[in-house]
């Protein structure tokens, strides 16, 4: 029987996201070793199997928010939305980015405590290559929001944001909403600065 | 033959320190996992053997950044030297809560990352309440020092200094006169702050 009509072709990306938003405050709030697969398949509406299906191991499950396909999407996903505001309206671009940096603190953090408790030795290389890839684009961003500030400026708002966003991974007492009003502080500082500091009222799309 | 006059008590926790100062560079650099005892001990000045006498194995040496008792004498020594500049000066006080603070994060880096490497479940409850303990200590101080500064000043100095130090712990990018650079502008920020806002020529002792 061919031309047989399945279902669509599963997102497994985006339903391994799913899963990573109900499992990943578990891993914050309990840690990543005493959590067990049944746990986390009853916190993401799955059943033991399901869950293994998405995920082959535990490890493979808590370390997730640092998986690379899976950052590569939300990039591409950010770029697709936001990109085009770069040059047509730089400041709602900054603002994006701060939403986009804000996100990807909470995103991370489950699967950086889980690397402490269980040890990944690949995590921060891969963690401090993201971060620079993100602050060059943001960077860029900024010199278009900020046409009075020079290249000293933009190079210490760079610095700041990464202190931010590192100090956002290891501290599980900030909220993302801190992470984002701390990164419109860093960039007030700046010349021209202060009108960016306040979110808009909506990130438009 | 008793009476027999031996070397006197050796420090032990002090060797355990000038031990790690050589090899907390190495664990920085080139990472927890491939570090062999050897090389460990070619960094201290120790035989193999000797290296063995101060840490039973490679997990105790690279994680002794976070060891219970050198933060225990490291505080006391503090409290020791600058206690009594709390009353006194609290300008200087504040002051050498910052080289504290720079110091600390100096010292723990490698141990974070070595955590990160092999795997430290204990690790980041440890450095929460260090880090707390630190904080209380220091804001009381503050308190002295700027004694214009309200409740809430007080707060979010204490909160961004956390920040300051955990993305320090974090980033191997910042050095520690960065660090206590970002503590001074930290600091700058509260109602009569700004004095505060420059390193003391010395910390007076």
């Amino acid at each position: 029987m061919s031309g047989k009509l399945g279902r669509p072709p599963e997102d497994r990306v985006q339903r391994r996201r799913e899963i990573w938003d109900a499992v990943g405050p578990l891993i914050e709030n309990y840690g990543a070793r005493s959590l067990t697969m049944r746990q986390a398949a009853a916190a993401s509406f799955l059943s033991l199997g399901g869950l293994y299906h998405y995920f082959p191991s535990k490890r493979a499950l808590v370390l997730f928010g640092m998986d690379q396909e899976v950052h590569e999407r939300i990039c591409l996903e950010f770029e697709e939305r936001y990109g085009h505001l770069k040059e047509s309206d730089p400041r709602a671009a900054a603002e994006a980015f701060v939403y986009f940096f804000g996100g990807k603190v909470s995103f991370i953090r489950p699967a950086l405590r889980a690397a402490l408790e269980l040890g990944a030795e690949e995590f921060m290389a891969r963690l401090e290559a993201g971060i620079n890839v993100g602050l060059e684009d943001f960077v860029k961003t900024l010199s278009l929001a900020l046409p009075d500030a020079d290249d000293r400026d933009l190079r210490a708002v760079a610095r700041s944001v990464r202190r931010v966003v590192l100090a956002g991974l290891l501290d599980r007492s900030i909220t993302q909403s801190e992470v984002e009003e701390e990164l419109r502080a860093v960039m007030s500082g700046v010349p021209g600065g202060r009108r960016l500091s306040r979110p808009l009222a909506s990130v438009p799309t």
